[in-house]
């Protein structure tokens, strides 16, 4: 391994990369950079990380995380001097193809996870750290490289608290403590002490070091090896912008890269470097995870004649498919007796894990887990997954496999109200790239979406109904992610009506009442609200005058929209009844009235537009 | 003030009150209201907790928010006790119509903040308390009460460290350590020192308590008032369900009401309650906050000639309507010299609070400012409001008037690459029941729409756009909520164009290539997003071919369709360009043509249209 004088000359090699990069890019962050490139190479070529460059897949791989994403250029940087990045690709940072993005995306192959959007790193290591302890049982350990100015996120001390609780000591936090943040000081500057107390009162091992120290920096990873039981979070203090005199400790030098004079007295500075120096990366022990045997699911086989909540069903499926996907694990937010994932917990108590009332850290984590193989299906009331917004966005670029269950939506689960309602969860699941979205209306439809959804690569979202319904499909019906079902209809259809989930039910009783009155809809159960099972509604469109789509969300993007779109170049009028005032508590049925999305509103529509047609 | 037997007797009929109002519902949470029913009876009936319940809006009241929102049968029966709720309105919870609701709402004209989604009554507290001490300049306090399962909520982590930050000594939190969550013990149990370590480590007085010990509770109410320069929080150990003895610290109670036979075995063990008691409430020294004057706004002044940021003019807008507006104030988390809130806080460093980076606190902090009667504006990245969805949400549901601020819209930001673009903001925002969404083109629109936002009073979005803009409108130029411009176009216009921000001025570009061929489009600035202008549109629909639509923003629950769902009865083509493809880092103009909303892409797609037509 590297002698402390080789690191140290290494850490300039990867300062200058650093600089020479932001500079031909034009933009960048060189100093969130440069703070922590004595710290990075002690870590990567001082001996206790990990990894085999020719197999960045390789399971017992040593993972780093750069929470702070900003610092990307030390990330490429890091890797070229590992030898894996040429120069030439280096000087590729920022531009349109490059997969050295501004901030690291998986189309670099040495980034973990795509960052950026701060205080995600935490989270999506205590997934890879979970992993290695509790599912994998590999040796690996998982290191994020974290900013002081990111710790303010609550999603940080979300993943310090279950981080401690799982007793993770293979996650090691890195916290570049250079004082300044974006537009000044952060709240603790150099304050290293205050650090070192929240860190401890979290239940973390703290080892406090000067971040431009290497016997220092080394001595910490290497105690960081011996720490049992608990998380390790070494707090450096650190220099935003060390190496360059001028660029050091000062405000002002956030997201700069050098201009090229500046460059050329930065270089000057540094001294001479040999671009061709090179460190040395150790390999991990060649071990691997068990194989799980993968078998055959079950049949489906549900009574007829029992209702059943589609959210009890989510468990039951869960349960169901696992021995044909063995690499799934599932996630709840502490209300496993509500979304049902405890039916799962119960048959597979290994393969869960309660992430309790931290749906941030939740979210990251399975990405962490998606990351590192497994199918993480995450569970908690539709309304509360929107607190993991941030989380699931940035999800969507880092190529993730997460299934994402929420339960409890719409104004139908009644008294609790408001604050309970899933209303914008359809709108949020469908601006994900590639996303795919499922409101199964039954028993049945839910256990072979459940299904469909492990056996899709990405992300997908499952909404479930809180309460129990009719199972109207047998146990052999067929499902598909982007089709759709014809319950009811005929030749002589006049209007379409569009439903999912708990509305499909009114739809079903909203054809019986005008069937009574000798008028005849075509009603659809758009279970796959995306994709949308375009032929069969255009099929729909032509042959009705109109299609009223209803839902128990809010009017904008959800199934109405989402219809809309679908139907961009058809001639049809479509009406959406959707939640539109005010939710609030009181029985299901007298909100669904009061939302205008029951049978009876569906049965008003349908004339209203037979009146006027 | 009532004495230490007065208050055990009070406590004893708010336990009465929680049970039978829960039987009544058939449902709530009446272990989770027992276990804090001394805590709560101590503050408000104990001497320390001043409210003028005739006022409740009376500036210089104590505030007391219920951040375990599902303790609501609690809530009301501390008001029933304090003789402002009758037992009939008690007995109508969860009814349908009734505004004591299943979690509380500002329907109930004691909920200081509609809650119900865990970890979010603290932030709305600092809100409150920032008031109070920096703003108002008022004695009060704001008492938050909060549960230990929703401590896990990285969100409370925010509040914990920017309330000792701001020094906030007029805040109280009070966690109710029953040691059960939902579904299983919380991750501490009943460890109070963890609590302890983590609120000392915070910066916060810790004060433990048994939380069923009527002098120990008034004793640590007292303390609060004595302690300078930091927050206070009481940790108090009780008994979920104390009281009941067959309900008490047992697994499976939570959220569960007691049947009625249950209810008459726990009456039974409670003992005679006198229901006629009532608790007497101090009353506020009559203080009230300076009111400022209010002036004129100087009028809207840039150079036609010198291209502006709409991100940019934001900040100058903040400064030149606020002497119109003195209740504004305004929270940026970290990134105001890139959102330019930067100029506002230069000019009114009194009325600008830097919020770090935790977004879901300042979201929840201006709801709490709100509900004081200010402005807030808060702005951040577009992208990284989706950290605060949850708190978003939740804040349509307290009469919230809330401006929010998303720059650095859509992949024309350039090379920072997707984790800093906001490609979902405008679906997000649109959800919002009421809420106004506004996208500028230019410095003045920007202006004027900083001031329509401001007039509105609800929740407004408004979006901008990272680059400098050209100017288009005169400064006289008048913009309305519900508004748009037709920009372009004539009596021969073939195609309307329908774009905003950024794609305005691709809009433009492509329809001066398009006259250079003769053809003549119609295009219009859609900067008022929603509501839409339904007329212009309609209008434009009837006379040209078709609609375009073009946006900086994913195809989902974005402009094109808003648009769509606009013209639900008009008979019109609409085409919608926005972005499909994997954003990435790369130029503003190279992005722009890479996900095919460039001019090049607007002239195409007129183009194609027209074969077709």
């Amino acid at each position: 391994m590297a002698n402390i004088e080789e690191l140290e000359r290494i850490a300039k090699l990867i300062r200058y990369f650093s600089l020479v990069s932001t500079t031909e890019a034009g933009s960048g962050h060189p100093t969130s950079s440069l703070s922590a490139a004595d710290l990075m190479t002690g870590l990567l070529f001082g001996g206790t990380f990990r990894f085999d460059a020719d197999l960045p897949e390789h399971p017992n791989n040593d993972r780093l995380i750069f929470s702070k994403g900003h610092a990307s250029p030390l990330l490429y940087s890091l890797w070229a001097a590992a030898g894996t990045v040429s120069e030439q690709e280096l000087m590729s940072l920022r531009k349109f193809g490059s997969p050295l993005e501004g901030h690291p995306t998986t189309a670099f192959r040495y980034t973990e996870a795509s960052t950026g959007s701060l205080g995600q790193g935490l989270p999506i290591g205590l997934g890879m750290a979970l992993n290695g302890r509790y599912l994998d049982a590999l040796p690996y350990r998982t290191y994020v490289l974290l900013g002081d100015s990111e710790m303010s996120e609550g999603s940080q001390w979300e993943a310090m608290e279950l981080a401690a609780y799982y007793r993770l000591d293979n996650l090691v936090g890195i916290i570049d403590v250079n004082r300044l943040g974006q537009r000044g000081e952060t709240m603790y500057g150099h304050d290293l002490a205050a650090y070192e107390r929240k860190v401890s009162a979290f239940g973390w091992e703290a080892l406090v070091i000067d971040g431009h120290a290497m016997p220092e920096i080394l001595a910490a990873f290497e105690k960081a090896l011996e720490v049992k039981e608990r998380p390790v979070m070494v707090i450096a203090k650190t220099i935003k912008g060390k190496g360059v005199s001028f660029i050091e400790d000062r405000n002002g030098w956030h997201g700069k890269a050098l201009k090229k004079e500046e460059l050329a007295r930065a270089l000057e500075e540094l001294g001479p470097v040999d671009t061709s120096l090179r460190g040395e990366l150790r390999k991990p022990e060649d071990l691997k995870p068990g194989k799980p045997a993968s078998g055959k699911a079950e049949e489906v086989s549900y009574d007829a004649a029992k209702p059943v909540a589609t959210r009890h069903a989510y468990g039951n499926a869960l349960v169901r498919i696992f021995p044909h996907f063995p690499d799934v694990v599932v996630l709840d937010a502490e209300v496993s007796n509500s979304t049902f994932a405890e039916v799962f917990k119960a048959a597979h108590p290994g393969r869960f894990f309660e992430m309790y009332i931290a749906e941030q850290n939740m979210a990251g984590a399975a990405l962490g887990l998606s990351r590192r193989g497994k199918i993480p299906f995450v569970s908690t009331f539709a309304a509360f997954l929107t607190r993991a917004f941030d989380q699931i966005r940035m999800s969507q670029y880092s190529e993730a496999d997460i299934k994402f269950c929420g339960s409890h939506a719409g104004v139908s689960i009644g008294e609790d109200g408001s604050s309970q309602m899933g209303l914008e969860d359809i709108a949020m699941f469908r601006t994900l790239l590639d996303s795919v979205v499922l409101y199964p209306c039954d028993a049945v439809a839910t256990e072979k979406l459940v299904e469909e959804a492990a056996r899709y690569k990405g992300i997908v979202y499952l909404r479930t109904t809180r309460r129990d319904t009719p199972i109207i499909y047998g146990n052999d019906e067929e499902f598909t992610i982007g089709g759709s079902k014809v319950v009811r209809g005929g030749e002589d259809d006049s209007v379409t009506v569009i439903g999912a989930g708990i509305t499909l039910h009114e739809a079903l009783a909203a054809y019986e009442e005008l069937k009574e009155e000798g008028i005849s809809i075509r009603v659809i159960d758009l279970y796959s609200i995306k994709p949308v099972d375009v032929k069969t509604l255009k099929k729909a469109a032509h042959a009705t005058r109109a299609i009223v789509t209803v839902e128990d969300h809010f009017a904008e993007g959800g199934i109405g929209e989402a219809v809309r779109s679908a139907m961009a170049d058809v001639d049809v009028p479509i009406h959406t009844l959707a939640v539109r005032k005010m939710p609030k508590s009181g029985k299901p049925d007298e909100l669904l009235e009061y939302e205008e999305i029951s049978r009876k509103a569906i049965v008003g529509k349908v004339k209203v537009i037979l009146e006027r047609s």
